[in-house]
């Protein structure tokens, strides 16, 4: 029926993630070739270095320092980084796998006592009159799915955190020949892990299908409910690694400004700082691990969503394999039409100002959005047959293939709208963040309730393109429209992921060149670079809540389509007071989250201020801090405060659905989808608006930012106090709620058969 | 059937308001007894009032002060505050004069359209088998339910404030006798305020159910229906007042504290502060006017509700007077327990010393709750008969009377639960106000960390008492059980408005004992009956926030009935992302308030500054400022500032009925009301919170908070500037988002036959 036969299909998946990888290492090879001396004091190499590239630019000047020293301090204070985060990230995984294989064991038992450890085959769920493999087996591919994604999200997590503290003294480095050269490094390293990641999501997953599919035969049911357990797996990993990656770095990052900001009046990054090696290695362990989990994890979920709806569609029952790989296939275009979109950057155009990197950045987010919209519509017509059914709970419905091509653009397009009304919000060219600089004038309580007002503000448009999406795609598609819709937003993953990862390896590079003491303005055009970099974070995190919005919804369907549910009536008590309580559970856990940071930095606060009161010397440059001590309570912390949060996340769905039953589980999964976007995007844009009026401020970039400035004048102390007050909303609450929301939603659909044979035990009392 | 005849029904409601009109006027002819000088300078009748207390009570030094000249002060200042606050209302209620005079036209134009004018009887809407009065008919009354609800609120707040504006010097007068007798004073006129308003929203309510019988005769349905408007008139003016009166009250307020604190380093209310007036009018106008509108509003919604869903049960159905007005009979009873209550308060216990105001309050509630439960028994036994049957979304619910009791009660204890644990989060004397206290020592930014924190958990626990509630009168007799709830946890408004309006009391004779420059020693107790007021105000506030959320359920219910929908299904993409934009909405309004109070505190700000900078001695005390332009930018910019949100709220139900359809409606509400009630909770209790750390810190009440202190010191000045960002929070956002949740459910309710009949027009071709 299809254009598109079983064989090209077959091949083009797993081609496109290949050439993908090898995008990725590409860029990581441009990258490398900028060169750091490999021990501290050596530097043959780039003496060498220097030399090509100082007749090549202009600018290029040392301003009389002494050009080796410069070079090995960035390669020591990048080493020391990457040994930090290195460790915390293996010390982290520790944990995580201890948890990962107790809660694979949870994921057999409760699946297994569904059909009470049968292994005899059972009628199908969605047609009794065949048969399909047993519980059992289901249980067990479900749990190895799971440890699946949780290896494959570690993977992401530790690949990203090498990349970044691989490219942050060399961009720092680049950062002596100009702002363009500075650009390209922090850039091609973002989109080399973002390659990296998406690429490899692609390729385990479609190893999976075709592994587990050894087994299932054509038992296509079986086989998508059991790779959603990848999904949960993805997700799993991400939530600790957001939640203890976001205290980690956030109770460094407070910790080290209240003394050394307000306190002590020395600058951001400054050596003499013991926390500052914690605060850049918090950066990679948060901003790019966590980050990278979580996208994997949307990206995992959206997928097992599509495709487990897809396999009890007509895709599924007819067995039309090309149809039934659109989800992947989707994934795949959008690899290659990333990496046209990189080379524009890269090769095509050239930043050479402080003040076009930010339009280059968002130029990326457009030009991948049109081309993947021709993309999507290429896939469409070469891939679908022109009309088929799918499953709408409990009933056909009837779709043309061009009603899929709209519901992929709708995500894709929606994600383009939260990308530009975020980076409006955010962004200290337009209006509102130059409000909020204002508002410093009379204080930091105004320049909060600015800042607050900003956060709420910016949730309108994103919430209205992301219920336009929903609608058109639900409606013309049902849940798989949504689960689609997602996908869509979710196709250019690697661009994102690139433009996302840019920001805190800027941000790493603007603390090297402070800490390795390079001239003031090496150190501006890193701050520019990081000015943009805020704002693409903010972008970043857009891009993942409401592409977790579309997905935990499309998961949402499917959870209530195994779960045998009809009708989710908000006027059954059962269902409202899940709703309800549902849409508090962000708030319990940004109460948990904001207060751990908060606990963590005041412990930093006291190592800090202990350092400079008791080591002789330290103020003045003359010592070295003990870093390491900053770094363990940073650790310390992240670690034991992630497990009460994550736990909330992990039971609450137990909890409702083994007690409360179906019904109750599914108000709750729709209470806290609606409420935590609000909570995420507001707390995440706040946080951006902050910390850019602190920019704006500092940079003096026009009339009125002078009158504001400089650093240390009221106005400025006022915005360091809304930063640092970001930092936690922004980096630490916000983005893990976009997790909350997926996680119970999936964490729901794998457990389903359980909670629909055994679930409910209090309400059905009641 | 029942035990209570009709007379005896009829006889008990207005005999029982009429009480409790007689009660509050005993109250305040207490207070009235504390004499204070009519003209500036007189004091003939006030030096007697010194020499017969002077002689009761010790403690009763002037410090050698001029005393004549602080009651001539204080009459002063109190005139200028009741100036300012009687001029504001007035001019408020012109504009809400011209606005509601257009939305009832609004409402006649939309309801009689729904049947094209129709003059003519048509069938009864659920029971088609007989014929009901015209929709002409019923748009008109409807309309005029509307202006009597309307002008009822507009009475509640009026006289509220003349109350408070009454009591305010007098508590400060009383305040050099000792604490127990400011207390009395205070809690006193509190009391007055309370039962005024409860009595007269039940006799206003019962007058308008008997008036309009006169035309509908045995046709209930229609007469219930139109009564709804008397809801929906209520709190159209609560949601203005609240707006309004909060932008009034913070604008002043945090534009006296950043200049007046902050900058200057004066004490607060100091006379010295141009803003100082203004900040006194505020409380009247904003905590006092806009609370009590507010809470009459959420009696009038909850009781036409409950009337409304049982005219088209069996009690209409069968026309049984006595079950009908169960609702009232509450009401009734609950107006006699509340008196007993405060006489306890104020005859039979007594309150010697600061810390034992608190208690005191607490056990208000206790005791009123307690004696309440025994009450509704008392009137469910009598007034019902053993067993009836209950609409429930078109079917027959069978319930028996001591259901209903389990409904109420299960809303009068949530309300308990929801005060004591507001209680705990906002106090100074328990441990989470106690650690933000604490974290100001790092600065302000962690106490704003720590402040936010605790606003999200203070959610927790009564959420699920609120979820607890719904379950359990859901359950048991559908949205008449929800509407019950809510009345049982309003039923105790009268002791409720007491504890509440008690605070802005003593916070006003606070700054009016601190302006007449009375010594030390009396700003200490106002001091201690203020901090104890923030609490009873935070408790006000989640009293308000519970309820509301009851009242929105029961009206969502009671609209999705006579809309005629039978599902509210998630799983429909209209449903869906109604919900979804539904909990956008809290923030949008919360964006604008926060930003209005943020411009116009801007503004404050300037002219407060201009004074000190132009007016030659005002510094030093030698010059009076120009109170009268703050009053009048206060004045300005909230009349100005609260069309928009006020628009948003009126308008949001109109246009997604009109456009979307019911079903796109229901969603909207439902997302509302989950989101908006976690908004609401949370702001208002970070707000109490990050005050009361404030007071803990300057009140010195522990080793610790003394090491924290004093005022001026930089922790100090931390937790000024958390008090500051909690200002629109808790006085301007949070209390009006319970408007917002109820308005737009009861606005729904009322427009519901003319979204039926014509709604939906762009959905329906999408």
């Amino acid at each position: 029926m299809a254009v598109l036969g079983t064989a090209a299909v077959e091949a083009l998946i797993p081609v496109a993630a290949l050439i993908g990888i090898a995008f990725a290492m590409l860029q990581w090879y441009v990258v490398a070739r900028v060169p750091v001396p490999s021990h501290a004091g050596g530097g043959e190499g780039s003496k060498q270095g220097r030399g090509v590239r100082g007749e090549e630019e202009e600018g290029d000047e040392e301003d009389g320092m002494d050009y080796l020293l410069v070079e090995a301090r960035c390669a020591e204070i990048q080493r020391a980084i990457s040994i930090g985060a290195t460790s915390f990230l293996l010390t982290e995984y520790k944990y995580l796998a201890a948890f990962t294989a107790a809660f694979a064991a949870v994921i057999f038992v409760f699946l297994g006592s569904a059909e009470r450890f049968s292994a005899r085959p059972s009628p199908c769920a969605y047609d009794p009159s065949r048969e399909c493999r047993p519980a059992l087996a289901n249980a067990a591919f479900s749990a190895v799915a799971f440890l699946l994604g949780a290896a494959t999200s570690v993977l992401s997590g530790y690949l990203g955190m090498r990349v970044a503290t691989f490219a942050n003294a060399r961009t720092a480095l680049e950062a002596r020949h100009g702002v363009g050269r500075a650009f390209a490094a922090a850039f091609r390293s973002g989109a080399a892990m973002g390659f990296l990641l998406a690429s490899s999501a692609l390729l385990v997953l479609y190893a999976a299908v075709n592994l587990f599919g050894l087994y299932y035969g054509d038992d296509w049911g079986g086989l998508y409910e059991s790779i959603t357990g990848y999904g949960l797996g993805g997700s799993s990993v991400a939530l600790f690694g957001r939640v203890g990656g976001g205290i980690y770095t956030k109770a460094a990052d407070v910790g080290a400004d209240l003394v050394g900001k307000v306190e002590r009046n020395i600058p951001e990054d400054d050596p003499r700082n013991p926390a500052v090696i914690a605060d850049n290695v918090g950066d990679n362990v948060g901003d790019i691990a966590g980050m990278g989990s979580d996208l994997f994890g949307s990206y995992a979920e959206s997928s097992c969503a599509a495709l487990f709806v897809a396999s009890i569609s007509s895709f599924g029952a007819e067995h039309d394999l090309t149809a039934m790989m659109y989800p992947l296939l989707i994934s795949a275009v959008g690899l290659l039409v990333c990496a046209i979109t990189t080379v524009v950057a890269t090769d095509v155009t050239e930043v050479k100002e402080s003040d076009e990197v930010g339009p280059a950045l968002k130029r990326q987010i457009l030009i991948s959005t049109v081309l993947m919209t021709a993309g999507v519509a290429a896939v469409t017509f070469l891939a679908l047959p022109p009309s088929f059914t799918l499953f709408d709970f409990g009933n056909d419905k009837h779709v043309k293939n061009w009603h899929l091509f709209i519901c992929v653009s709708a995500g894709l397009w929606a994600g383009l709208v939260i990308g530009y009304v975020t980076e409006y919000f955010t962004s200290n060219a337009y209006g509102p963040v130059q409000a909020v600089a204002r508002s410093c004038r009379t204080g930091a309580a105004t320049n909060v309730i600015f800042g607050l007002a900003v956060g709420y503000k910016s949730v309108i448009v994103p919430i209205l393109a992301i219920a336009a999406a929903i609608y058109a795609s639900f409606r013309l598609a049902a849940i798989y429209g949504i689960a689609l819709a997602a996908l869509g937003m979710l196709s250019t993953i690697a661009t994102g992921l690139a433009i996302d990862a840019y920001g805190p390896i800027s941000d790493n590079a603007g603390g090297i060149a402070e800490m390795a003491g390079m001239p003031r303005r090496v150190r501006e055009r890193t701050d520019a670079l990081d000015a943009a970099g805020n704002t693409t974070a903010a972008i970043g995190k857009g891009f993942a809540i409401g592409s977790a919005a579309l997905v935990s919804l499309a998961l949402f369907g499917a959870y209530v389509s195994r779960a045998g549910i009809t009708a989710v009536d908000v006027l059954s008590p059962r269902v409202f007071v899940g709703l309800l309580v549902g849409a508090m559970l962000p708030y319990w856990f940004s109460a948990m989250t904001m207060r751990s940071v908060g606990s963590a930095a005041l412990r930093m606060v006291e190592e800090v201020r202990r350092q400079f009161d008791t080591i002789p010397g330290l103020a003045e440059g003359l010592a070295v801090p003990d870093y390491a001590t900053c770094v363990r309570i940073s650790t310390d912390a992240s670690l034991k405060k992630m497990m009460a949060p994550g736990a909330l996340v992990m039971l609450s769905p137990l909890v409702a659905g083994t007690l409360f039953g179906v019904e109750t589980l599914a108000g709750l999964l729709a209470g806290a989808l609606v409420s935590g976007v609000q909570v995420a995007i507001s707390a995440s844009n706040s946080g951006g608006a902050w910390d850019n009026a602190k920019k704006y401020i500092e940079a003096g970039m026009s009339e009125e930012a002078r009158s504001l400035g400089p650093k240390g004048s009221e106005a400025h102390k006022a915005a360091v106090i809304g930063d640092t007050i970001g930092d936690p909303l922004k980096d630490t609450s916000g983005p893990s709620l976009n997790i909350l929301i997926k996680l119970m939603a999936v964490e729901s659909l794998v457990f389903a058969p359980f909670f629909a044979a055994h679930g409910g035990i209090i309400f059905d009392h009641l």
